[in-house]
This record gives structure tokens, C-alpha cells and sequence, in this order.
């Protein structure tokens, strides 16, 4: 698997860690150079806790979210890792910012995406994002954009896990074995001193969709024994040599 | 590959040619045995041209329906086919029909197994053979079932593609090169002598489905060149140790 | 229009005048033969203030509701009426009750059919009816089935608007304006006399739904004065020559 | 809360606990009389675990699944626990079988029901109990359905938490606070002596629905502490006197 | 229920008396503070009538909408009415249109928030109405967006019912008894002058809403007797103590 | 059918070419004035095979793309097409262009408007096109949008075939002979010489779209005999004197 490339594209900070840590960890154990991207620090929307200290400041809390965001990414094996700080809460992605994502997409030349899920009521950051990274594939794939550059191929998009996913209408297609990396992924989760409350759903959904993951492997009779796993909606169909 | 067993579950005793004949095809060509269950021959609803014949007999239509399966089996180089002649239009499994597919499907053991759409308002035997085959593969996994017998694991439910798909909601998640095969299926095709029609109906979809698998698998700046491809929704998730 | 006909498959007796009342009288009017199965006659479940009565029995409360039945179809226009009188709640169409409907299908030779919605948790007679009949329509195409007899075409089958049409998934794709015959309806639904709660009821939406004729039919700025109409949601795709 | 009851419609006998062993143990101890109805004993395909024991036959199954049914039903305060025992894999409710369902409701006169997801392709039984519920509350509504008897109301029916949800289509709509009952959950939940491999399991959701309790209770500025909860989704529509 | 307060969000200045003018008395009768968010005064797209008069201007024509809105307000008990007169056909919210949107969910906090539906190709404004609502609701809830303020709880957000409901694939989750102030509703459809032909309509409506929620409440056997009702979809699930 | 008129809006200069010339010619020939609205020359975006020229420029491409779409425009027998020229990968509509689009609506007076569908992963200009031409339509019918022009009336919206139909979402409720105008399509095709890749696959396409037309149209036992057909998916319902 080494020679592969992967990209993440992250709307706030953290949730690269909790939605898709296994799966980065993973790739770039077996050799895939992973770049995360974050959008933003998610630092209005997602820090409650430094909020509610004293003396706080936008630019204190940037910094604290990006130095957990680091120890995360090196927890995971990470070593690019790429804070576009476009601000949260809303999101919004100008032509500017969406032309630094193209640039990305070119640069990393990237096997697979893993993004956010395409609706969420809860979260408009979130779908934005998920509408931007298709839009923007779109552009890196076209050869009249920046000519002479290389364009994109057509990598899989596969969205990674919303937080409440039957409100998001999320339905996983795959679900991805990552009993090996857990202990990094749980080393990445517990950098997140700020959201301290979530260590412990995130370990229980891991272990959770490990179940998933056997049930669907073989059952009651068999199957591989993953622990953790992750699950993943693909957004293109898959094209294949044998089923 | 070898080692590897599918089972496909036809209505009628076309359906799997028109549906999954590269699928098979291919399969059989790279050592996975694959396992054939016509339920009926599609005597009464989909032989017209038999019916409008003079002399025509149900026992005539069903040989002749039957003689076409076979040679199209052969051509594809299938030597498992099994015809349950459970009656078309309805096609009604009762108890001892289903239990004739759950002892198959016991000893077939199959890595994956293909069949109909789950709705279909033009057809259907298609919706009723995709709900029984989902009831009997459950059957087929409990342990109380005739205890003592090998249960089945839990392999994949591919639903291969329906007449009209967007009528019955039918989804491809997966495309499948079937271009090193497509000349045993054409010729499979040709043996459906009654149905002369749809030659060219199903040539002109595995090339456009070709061209869908290329648009997937590289887009404009390369790609497998597959020139001829089946296309198939899977009913559950993978489980996988990489994306 | 004359030369053609229709058939409404009603699930019980009542059913065809509150959903498909102008619809009927529309074009039994205009020279359109309509032929009226009511599968049963909805004696349990649906006379509720019959069963109030001392002394009342099941023959008693079928006579009443044939009675109203018929006055109903005479004031739509409608001279052939038939009832199958196969019980209700739940109601259920055995192998026999099918063939029934299938020779009632090719007997009338339909250029339209009339039935109920596909999903309905209140009332699972009204989508077990309109599950039956998408399958007596395909035994009636198969030229197989008691052959000889004339096969019949494709007609479209429109499903009537059910009680609470967002619980059930309907979705209507066509108005029809029943002006002209509105009077007609009104008497029909007079004849209910055991249901007088639904008669306001089912004129208000007539109204309301003469009105969303109008803004689909022009907005605004024009098009056709529909004072009451009727929603229908095709199953089938149409086939034109112009758009 | 007293002088309410409620009806649980359990496919196999393990079912009421893992899915809604809270909401039944907090009514319970509310004053709601809860009558648990559990069709078959799961005894060919839940029971894996006696299966593999030697000199295991189909009685011996069922009275251990009954015993720990009867153990988990005490531990959540249930007095009225039935075992129709209709038999699994298939779950086929026959006329007699629904008939005897439907005396339950009359007899019980649920204030709600709580029963299986409306799909499920990995277990047709869970989709066959839906359906099948749902036909026996309209037979029970019936005035002329054994005239005389007091009719069901229209009780709420909801659909409790199938075990791989988004592959259910199953989406909560309500999420119930059982922090204070969960020692009776999990008590109820370890009677399972045949089914360990769930007990992580179960106890992992019951804390992450706590998690969305909670977002959804006033999120990160407040809302009641609630560590564990079950997720219903409604069939029915809702009728308030405020919003 | 004093101490309890709501927001609606209008796109144009008279979609909150057709949609939720009853939920609105109601509240507002039983203590609660309802504040009224017109976006626009439709002055474009919804006041055919007032343009087709001579010597009409943009600015007679916001200042006949404003007085009628005011009146209806009043006729439902609404003293807090507030026009952003931010433009309709199309309806845009830019940067600065948000924020105050944001500020005035801070400000009323909200036990509730009614608005528009998701979907509406006849009518972007009401899509982009509820869009823009969420995205608000989520930066109010953010405690680095203006730190220091009272952030926003979780109020739930009902989506009133639209004017062609099953183009929209809006579906109600829950009636609202509106009996007790029907007269208020009428009085403050009798307000908009310019759209009389749709008094009538929301009449209609009403009544027939009024059917559902008796359905719902007890059907034919009981049931508290509404006269009129408002249908309303729910966002987000509801937590709740008992079922 | 003369005196009517259509408006097709297509994203870049070859969409409608495959998508609907057809129907464009079709009704050309029958006396209908098309206007053909390219919003692009996707000369971005759909126009490899020139980039790959050496010595290429953004105004080449333009003007090679302009000259076979005039080309196409006119094998269908459209003399009014016009070029917006706004750019594409991505297309983005400011209030000018969107305004500009209002004009050509209002000017036109289309019976009908033919455009993208609603979702689009693989090109999100296609997506935006569509939610565009709603909001325009509904700016056009708005009597305060530049009082005193002719407002638009209630034209219905077409959304034209898609190229991969099922991962769209796309489902066509219309299908449309165009045997008879097939030779003008194919010649326009060839004008297409960009894309020469394409040409088999609409041929395919429209083939096999006339076996779906015979299919509904009759079936087995008769039907009109088109060759060739085009889908399209109705935006709104009809509204019909007679079913």
C-alpha cells in the first residue's frame, strides 16, 4: 500500500481524531502519506471549555485547539498536517479558500477523501464542508483549470461518521477493521483535553462498530475477530475486477 | 479466486444471463464455482413468443425455456444449474420451496450471492424472490435450523440489475469488468432465442455500463479501460482491512 | 374518449367515492366505461355506527353497505359495479380472489386503473390491495396464463389519494379537475350515510385541492378556473409525443 | 402515571430486553402494567451458544430461553410475560397466530406499543412482527371484529432500536431518560446467559444514547444529566395540546 | 407554561399566520411570549393583488403588508413583531442579515422555534428561510460567538406545514389542538385582504387537520374532539421522561 | 402546436445536445420555438481533448466549444441560442446572471423549461444550474419583479437525463418519442467533436430508452412502435381534464 496517498478534509479541529483517527492511523502505519486538512479550529463552536476560563481570547483558543490537533495528528502517525483557519461557526468557504483546497487536492494527488456526511441539522459547518470537498474535486479534475497542471483522477469520497447518524442520514457501506491502530487512535482522542466528555462515546461506538464489523464478516460462524472499527459511506460506486 | 462458490438466484430461467451472465462468466473463468437456481422457467410470463405458436403446451414452453438455460449456462461456463420449476407469474415459494433454497445454499456455501431488486411494481416474482432469498439466507445461518448441519456464514447479497432502474429504485454500488468475458456473454445472450429483442437492448447497457466503470475508476485522465461492465447493489456493508 | 375503459380496484365499499368519486363520474360522462370492484365491503372496520345498532349482524351490515354502495356508483354514472365480498380487516386475496381480479382485468381490458396507496400503517388492507393488484396486472400481461384469452397492455395504474396522505408516502403527480361533476360526487358521498363525519371533510379537500390545480395549471397570472379536483400518483412512467 | 399499560410485541424472547429492557422497567415502576408478548423463543436462531452444547434438542432450547426471558422479564418488574411460541427462522404469524395478538391488545388496551423496525434484511422475523402488528391493531379497532368487545384505541406504536440501525433505515425520534432504571437493564440484560457477546454491547448504546439525550436536551449549556437512554422511532403522528 | 417563550421565523410577513397563526395564539394565550421574525413583507412575490392596482410603489406596497401583519399579530395575541425588511423573490441573508437573526434567538432564547419547511421548488425563499434558521440556531448555541452572551440552548424546531405538503416531502409528526383560539386564527386570516382567496383554504385546513388529530387521539372509538388542528414536523428527536 | 415555446437551460455548451436534442427537435419541427440558455461553454471543465492541444488558450476552447454547439443547435433546428458565457468548474450565478436568466424567462414565456437534475455528485454545476432555474422561475412569476412586465406563468420543469441516472437520484416519469427527429440528434451529436467518446453511448441510450417506451406504452401485446426515446423527470404535478 505504500505509493498511496489519502486526504482528509476536516471542518473543525477535532473531528478528523474522533470520525476517522482509525482509519488514518491505519493507512499511514501500512505506508499511505495521510494529509489532514482542517478548515478551521472549530474554535467558536467546539471549545465550550476554554470559554468558560477566564481571560480567554479567539486567538488563545486557536492556539490551544491547533496544539491538540498536533499531538492528535502525531499520535496517528501524522506528519502533514495543514490549518486553513477560515474561521467556524459558520463555516463559509470562499472562492479564495476553495482554491487552496483545490490546490491540495492536486498537490496531494490523493487515493481516497475522507469528509464529513452530506446533511446535518445540527451542524451546517459539517455539510458545508461535504459540499465544498465534492465541488472542489470537481475542479481539480478539470483540465482547463490552472493548465499544465495535473489533474485530479476520480478518488473515492468516503464520508466518515456524524456524530447522531440516523438523524444525519447516514448509512455506512464499509466498515474498516482498525484493532491494530486503536491504542494510537485512543492516544489521539485523549489529546482533546478540551472534549474530555466524548473519550469515552468514542470508545464505546469503536467497540460497537467492531461488533458490526463481524457480524458482517461471517457471524455467529466465523469471521475476522476485529475489536474497533470504523465505519464509512462511500459516495461513488466502487469499480472492480471480481466481487 | 478458486476455492471461492456464488450462488445466483434467477426467477426465470433468463434472468441470469441478461443480469449477471459476466459476473458468472468471470467468475467461473477465474475458479469460483458458480451455482445457478432457476425458481421457474418464466413459462407463462415471459415466453410470448413460444405462446403465440400454434400447438404450444406449458410442457413444451417449459423444455424449450429450459434447453435455452442450459445452453446458456454452458456458454458461460457454468455446470451447476439447478431448476426448482416452482411456477411464474406469480411465482409463490411456499415452506418446502424456501427449504429447497436454504438446503442449497447450505451446501453451496457461497462467498457471495446474486439476485433480484427488492422492488420492482412491473414484476413481481422479482420483489418475492429477493424478500425469500433474504429470509432464507437468515434460515440458513441459525444454528437451530437442522442442527448439525454446516451453517451458512454471512456472505454479501449483491442485487443485479433490474429492466428499468430507475423504476425500481435500484442503486449500483458496484461496477464489474466484465470485458475479458463479454463474448461468452453475448453469446450466452444469443441462446435466449425467444427473446431476440433484448440482444441489442443488453449489449448497448454493458457498453454504456463500461463506460460508467471507466468514469469512476479514473475519469478523464486514466483508468482501467474496461470495456463492457455489470453493475450490482449491494444489500450489506463490507467489512475491509483498507480503503 | 369514448371506446375506453377503466377499473377501480376499492378495498372496501366505500373507498372509490371519497378517493376516486370525480374521477369516475368524470369519465363515465365522457363516454368512458368504468368498471367498480369492491373487494369486500368493509363490514368490520369500516361501519362503525351500523355496529352501534341493537341487534345488527354482519349480513345486516353488508346489505346496508351494498345498498349505499350502489346508490353511490348509480350517482356517479357507474352501471357496473361488482363486489368480491372477500372480508375485511384484515382483508386477504387468496389464489382464487386473484385469479378473480385477473379476469376482471382482462374482461374490462383497462386503459387506466384506479387503487390505493402503496404504504398505509392505519389501514394494511389498502396496501395489501394495491400490492395485489400490481400483481393480477402482470398475470394478466402473461401470455401464458390461461392462453388464448386476450393479454392485457400496460395500463397505467393511478393511486387514489388515502386519508392522511404524508403518514403514507403519496405523493400526487396529477390534478384532475372534477368541476363539471362535482354535484355528482357531493350526491355520491350523500350516500354514505354511516360515514357523515368524512362528507365535509372530503368536500374540503376537494376544494383545497381545486386549488392547487390552479397554481400548478398557471399560477397567479391565469390558467384554468378548477373549482374542486382529485390528486393521483402514477405509478408507471408515461409515454409521449410531445411534452 | 398509573392506570396506563403497555404492550411489547418481542419476535424472539431476548428481544424486549436488549431494546427496550429501560422503557419497560421505568414504566414499571411508574404504575404502567407492562405486558410483554414474545412471539417464539429464538430457539433456531438466537440460541447459537446451546446449539453448540451436546445432547441440545429443540425443547431443552426453549425452556432455557424461557427461563432467562422470565428472569429478565422479573428483573425489570414485569409480572405479565406470554410465549406464543410460534417458532423462528422463520417467524410465520398464521390467522390463529394473529388472531390470539389481537385479543392480546383488546385485553391489555395499550396506552402504546413497542415492537420491531420496519426493515431488517439480516432478520426477516423483526420485519414480519412490524408488519404483522400493525395488521392486528387495525383487526382490534374493528368494531364488527368480534362485535361486542371493547375496541383498541389507536395506541402510538413504537418501533425500538434494531442492531445496526442505518442499515435499518431506522431513525429515533424520541429518546427516553432510563438513567434511574439502568441497574435493572443490565441486571435484566445478564439473565442472557446465552448471548454474553452483547451484554459490552448494549451497555456501550445505552451510555452513547445517554450522550444524545443529552445533546438534545439543551446541549452544551444544560439540559437534565441523563447517563443512559433508549431511542424509539414513532409510527404514528403525535396529538398535543402545546408544543 | 409561563416563562416560556417561542420565535418564529416568517420568510414573508404573512407565511406565520396561515402556518402557525393557531400554535401562536395558543402559546401566547397560556403565557407565552411569542416573538414574530418577518424576514421580508413579500412585497415582490406575494401581494399580486396590491401590484395590479394603479400607482403602486415598492414602498406602498411594504407599508399595506406591514399593516396587515401588525394586524394579525394583534388579533393572535402577538405584541413583539419585528420586520427585517430584508427583500423577498428572492429572499437573500447575507453576513449581517444572520447576525441578527443570531442575536434575536439570543435574545428571546427560545423554548421553540417554528419555520419553514426543508424542500420548495415552487418557493426558494421558504428553503433558504429554513436553511438559514438552522445555521443561526447552531451560532447561537456557540460560546465563542460573542463571548460573554447567554448562548442558545437546544429548542426544537417545528417546520409548519407548507402549501403543497407532498411536493415538499414535509410530514407531520405532530397536531396541535388549535379549537380553543380557531376564532383568532380566522381573525387574523381575515387581516390579509390582499390574499383572500386563500381564506377559504386555511379554513379547510384547519378542519381537516382537525380530522387527523382525532384520528390520531383515540379514532373512532374515543378521543378528544378537535375541531382544528395544525400539523407541524419536528427536527430534532425529543427527550422525554416517560412515553 | 405552434405558438408554443421552450426554454432549455443547459450548464455548459454540449448538455443539451445530449440530454434532450431530441425533444428539442422534436418540437422545433412541430412549430415550437426552443431557446437554448448555455449558462458555460464548460470550457473549463468538459473540454480535455483541446487542452491536450498545444498552444491552447481559455478563448480557443470557448470559441471551438461555441462553434459546435451553434453547429448542434442548428442540425436540431434552433435558431435562438444564447451564451452566457459565466464560466464553469465552477459555475457560479451572482444576482446579474441570475437576473439575466429572469429576463430570458419573461421573454420567452416557455411552455416549458428543460434543465439539469437535482443532485450531482461528479459535477455540482449541473446541481446549481437546477436550483437556480427554480429560484428564477419563481423571481419570473413575482408581479412586483419590475412591475409591469408579463409575469411568467406556472411552466412545468423537465429535469433531463443525467449521465449516471441512478447515483442522481434521477427517476423519469416521462419518456418521449423522438424516432422520428433521431437522425437530427445524432447529427448534432457528431458536431460534438470534442467528445466523440460519447456518441456510441447516447445512441445506446436513446435505444434503449425506446425499449422502455415500448414497455410502458403497451407492452408485449402492442404499444406504439418508437425506436427512440428520451426521460425526463417531471418538478411538478400535471394537471389534466381526463386521465
Amino acid at each position: 500500500m505504500s505509493d498511496r496517498t489519502a486526504l482528509v478534509v476536516s471542518a473543525h479541529s477535532a473531528d478528523f481524531v474522533w470520525r476517522c483517527g482509525g482509519a488514518i492511523a491505519l493507512h499511514q502505519a501500512a505506508g499511505t502519506a495521510v494529509t489532514v486538512v482542517c478548515l478551521s479550529y472549530g474554535e467558536r463552536g467546539e471549545s465550550a471549555k476554554l470559554w468558560k476560563q477566564d481571560g480567554m481570547t479567539l486567538d488563545k483558543v486557536k492556539a490551544a485547539r491547533r496544539a491538540e490537533a498536533e499531538a492528535a495528528a502525531a499520535a496517528l502517525g501524522v506528519s502533514d498536517i495543514r490549518f486553513f483557519d477560515l474561521g467556524d461557526y459558520p463555516l463559509q468557504m470562499d472562492r479564495a479558500a476553495r482554491e487552496r483546497l483545490v490546490e491540495a487536492m492536486r498537490e496531494v494527488q490523493p487515493d481516497f477523501i475522507l469528509t464529513h456526511s452530506k446533511y446535518d441539522p445540527y451542524n451546517t459547518d459539517h455539510m458545508h464542508t461535504c459540499e465544498v470537498t465534492l465541488e472542489c474535486r470537481m475542479i481539480a479534475q478539470a483540465w482547463g483549470h490552472n493548465p499544465g497542471e495535473t489533474v485530479l483522477g476520480a478518488p473515492q469520497v468516503y464520508l466518515f461518521e456524524p456524530h447522531q447518524t440516523e438523524q444525519m442520514g447516514w448509512k455506512p457501506d464499509v466498515f474498516l477493521d482498525i484493532s491494530s491502530v486503536w491504542d494510537a487512535k485512543r492516544a489521539a482522542i485523549e489529546c482533546m483535553s478540551g472534549q474530555e466528555h466524548l473519550w469515552a462515546y468514542y470508545t464505546n461506538l469503536a467497540e460497537n462498530r467492531g461488533n458490526h464489523f463481524r457480524r458482517n464478516s461471517g457471524g455467529q460462524s466465523g469471521g475476522r475477530p476485529a475489536t474497533h472499527a470504523e465505519g464509512f459511506q462511500s459516495v461513488f460506486p466502487r469499480t472492480v475486477e471480481s466481487l
